[in-house]
């Protein structure tokens, strides 16, 4: 009972979140069904039966935690948001400061990204099957890179007067790279894209002068 | 016949691109008739009949300039991706070199995104609807910052080592803050969050030493 709540659980029915540890199997096999056949086919052709399909589950055990294909819809987005961050966090561990940390987190994200490829076309569809979802992944995100941000300026690393605009700054530049290095196209250095946009938000890309 | 051809005309079917001035007025009605409608109800839910009704203009007119639903999504995508582009270089004009040029596109580009909120949903759409639409959208978007970017390092104003990298994360930056202070909140001043993104682009946001 004292074990922490997965994203999935905090998102799902209250009334429905698993309380076995064979529950909480049951409901992880069902998300990752969920993410295959939401990933593969989007919101419109995906189906509660096929997802127990893939999840080895009764139609049943779908019920027992979910209400609908919009539920586990939403469930997942959460989980999906829960598992980014929690992909992220211990690659910021033992990071040199404040900037390090933002290039750690990108390359992390990046690598997430290339062994999850369902996760943009999962997210990005949330924009239309659940816009309060999509808008509180990101906002979410968002505050966690200004809390960073702001930590960093107390520590004197980073510059005084940053917060939200470079939050959403950096998160719509970890997106657009995850989504062109992650999932686009496989091949370029990891290290190398994220050293380059660490780089970037560092010390910009304006010559040096003297 | 020497006018340049507008982005909707190049995306269309060459068969079909209307010879006379009349003729693309219509299609320009049928394009901004087609944005409201993808725009308020999503593909799948839209309709050519609630195109044309909106447009004003007969249901065979539409079948002079498109085959399909998808074609005129298509087409719409490109033109929503030329008007953009065409909003967006005339304020870079007379910019103070690359970096002043780049806060100005974003600031454009944040003017643009609340004057044209449906621009968001029907570039996103395109992932699902017509994904080599939504990628040949960010991909000319990406080439034309690494262009800008190249000719600011050929001024001796931008480091060298900057290109595709760097144009994808600015691309990103200014996508999601189209989306944060463009779309879903639009009474934050423009020119401060453009200002403060550029801030970042140019000097980064380490705290300088000495």
């Amino acid at each position: 009972m004292d074990e922490p709540r997965s994203a999935a659980e905090d998102a799902g029915n209250p009334e429905k979140a698993p309380r076995t540890e064979r529950g909480r199997r049951t409901l992880r096999k069902l998300l990752d069904a969920a993410a295959i056949e939401f990933g593969e086919r989007g919101f419109h052709d995906a189906s509660i039966s096929d997802i127990t399909r893939r999840a080895g589950t009764a139609l049943g055990s779908f019920y027992t935690y979910f209400d609908s294909k919009d539920a586990i819809f939403r469930a997942l987005v959460a989980d999906m948001s829960g598992r980014v961050r929690d992909h992220v966090a211990p690659a910021m561990e033992g990071a040199q400061g404040a900037i390090d940390a933002e290039g750690r987190a990108l390359a992390a994200f990046l690598h997430f990204a290339r062994e999850h490829q369902e996760i943009y076309r999962i997210i990005d569809e949330a924009e239309f099957v659940d816009p309060d979802s999509f808008r509180g992944h990101y906002a979410t995100t968002a505050e966690r890179i200004a809390a960073r941000l702001a930590a960093g300026a107390d520590a004197d690393e980073l510059r005084g007067g940053i917060g939200e605009v470079e939050a959403w700054a950096i998160m719509g530049m970890n997106v657009f790279l995850g989504l062109r290095y992650g999932v686009w196209d496989r091949r370029e250095d990891i290290a190398g894209v994220a050293g380059r946009a660490n780089a970037l938000i560092a010390d910009g890309i304006r010559k040096p002068r003297g």
